[in-house]
């Protein structure tokens, strides 16, 4: 499985952060081909200061291919040019194969 | 379901890292109790500057307080402990439940 975490740092207002999130956000990244599995973090702590994010949000797919392939759609393309309109700046991604350790 | 992710910056010593982390750190983070799941990752990108980590660990609890358990456990004493031996920097935790989007 692949899996693409998106990690955000706080915003200058989260109010309308978590509005367009919920109301924008949450509905494209969920059209998004061959998406197995959509989690964003609730209640989040840092267990240090440089890692003061604010919201986490872990995409699955079955191979990086299949990852590909949904951000080559026009949904993918959508999605991906949503980002900037809710956050500007601060956020980070990883892409990663996950493996039982 | 509540996970603890880590986050470890790239060692100085890639291949040191890798022997601790795999020969003493995985047995220790397994035998804590109540781990439900424990995976990290593999051919990790970073899709920016800012977020070039090394490994991703992912580590799951039914509940917080299983997880503050664990780690109040002997076991999650010296699973803390360990870290420090492998990774004297560049380590970020969060905790947060896992909420389906």
């Amino acid at each position: 499985m692949v899996r693409f975490l998106v990690l955000y740092e706080t915003p200058e207002d989260p109010a309308a952060f978590d509005k367009h999130y919920h109301e924008i956000h949450i509905p494209l990244v969920r059209q998004l081909p061959g998406l197995l599995s959509y989690t964003v973090s609730r209640n989040l702590a840092a267990l240090d200061d440089k890692a003061k994010y604010y919201l986490v949000a872990e995409l699955d797919w079955e191979t990086r291919e299949a990852l590909q392939a949904a951000f080559a759609s026009e949904t993918g393309m959508q999605t991906a040019a949503d980002v900037p309109k809710f956050a500007p700046t601060g956020v980070h991604r990883l892409i990663y194969e996950v493996a039982e350790a």
